[in-house]
């Protein structure tokens, strides 16, 4: 079972204050990526969101023509907040464990995972779970912390002798838990390297379709230059997979 | 063009004595793992070997069955050197520069490269050749210096303040030119990201079969205990592609 850090009083109260929980998707910066890895119209589609939060992707999805978006998060804060919006009763949000969550086979278009997966302790089980889910011809578009930021005992970026500012990895091919203090201290995340995202869904018959190591871009920069620093590592990692063929 | 850097007499006087060209494919530590991407059986395939150095894969393949068998390599040296084995009609030893080599189209079932590719300036061009020289079917197998390896000004270890070993990243998302001193000073690389090779790869019409981020088994850390520290960022990336479709 994945850990519930989102119900943890000390975290959510520094979670929400995020712009991209207080504005929305204009408040993630990877968004436009994300998006560009969506298909471009949803009309008609069948939309799953894990990981849904706030629900501001169930309901960009269901203003872009998804008729049924289903909204899993194992937060009973999260999902209090998205419930706060004007209901739709095109969404449907669930409280369930990514980590033990059935769902229904040959039912979705699209599959959409926004920073979760990397809390998951069995990402097999899921992505398997995913595709059975998915229709023949489905995408499944996620985002995950990028495994160069999940890696290390410290994630942040220190000065080498000379004065260059570097990035320490460490424990790069050691895969597993990893405890951050990232608002709240004792957040579990699992790292797992690049090659096992890709394998993971090679192996439960997706076709990879897009990688993504996101960094910011110039205009990004020029707007926050402190970010000039994530293209020493990529802080994100996003893919396209497509359910090909009926397996 | 790439740099030819093989050809330099100081260069290849210390090239020459490392395990993997004295001793073969078994002072390669990545060739299990390497090999495995490969059809287990060769019998009456065609086989192309981009950047075959001395040789060592163009007769591995020759002896697992393979009809016909293509290296290619920019360098004299190594060319010479393959050309001092025994010789096999079977094989044919070709100097080019892949960068701008031309191959004839739906001729080889299996495309293979050893740590090479990172030298090209020009990879999708490579690439798409690659593709249109396999026939439908076909396997494309490769390893490169990883782009952890190819990223930082100095690929070196460091300590960090609390004396722990880390690697110092940097420039992970500026891809280009490299100029590394390893063996001769001013030797050119091309940087990468890992999702530049994968989305080059898909873009020219492969699939994903494959990636392995190599590194040391545990076995192999027992009797070599310096190489523990390759968990730390690993040092060759493998990967395995599928022409499935003709496009």
């Amino acid at each position: 079972m994945a850990q519930n850090i989102y119900d943890s009083d000390d975290f959510f109260k520094e979670y929400i204050q995020l712009p991209r929980q207080t504005i929305g998707l204009d408040g993630a910066p990877e968004w436009p990526a994300l998006r560009s890895l969506l298909p471009t119209d949803l009309t008609g589609m069948k939309f799953l969101d894990l990981g849904c939060g706030f629900g501001w992707v169930s309901r960009w999805a269901r203003d872009n023509g998804a008729v049924q978006v289903l909204g899993v998060d194992l937060s009973e804060n999260m999902l209090a907040k998205a419930r706060g919006f004007p209901a739709d009763e095109a969404i449907t949000y669930l409280r369930a464990d990514l980590d033990s969550l059935e769902l229904l086979p040959n039912t979705y278009n699209v599959a959409f995972s926004s920073l979760t997966l990397h809390y998951l302790t069995d990402l097999p089980r899921l992505i398997a779970q995913v595709y059975q889910a998915l229709e023949a011809g489905g995408t499944f578009v996620f985002s995950v912390e990028h495994p160069l930021f999940t890696a290390p005992r410290r994630p942040e970026f220190i000065k080498d002798s000379e004065g260059y500012t570097v990035y320490p990895l460490d424990g790069y091919l050691k895969e597993g838990e990893r405890i951050t203090n990232w608002m709240a201290d004792g957040v579990m995340k699992q790292h797992r390297t690049l090659a096992t995202y890709v394998n993971t869904l090679i192996e439960a018959g997706f076709t990879l379709c897009a990688m993504d190591e996101w960094g910011p871009s110039d205009e990004l920069i020029a707007e926050h230059p402190g970010w000039e620093r994530s293209r020493i590592r990529p802080p994100f990692l996003l893919m396209k997979a497509s359910k090909l063929f009926q397996q």
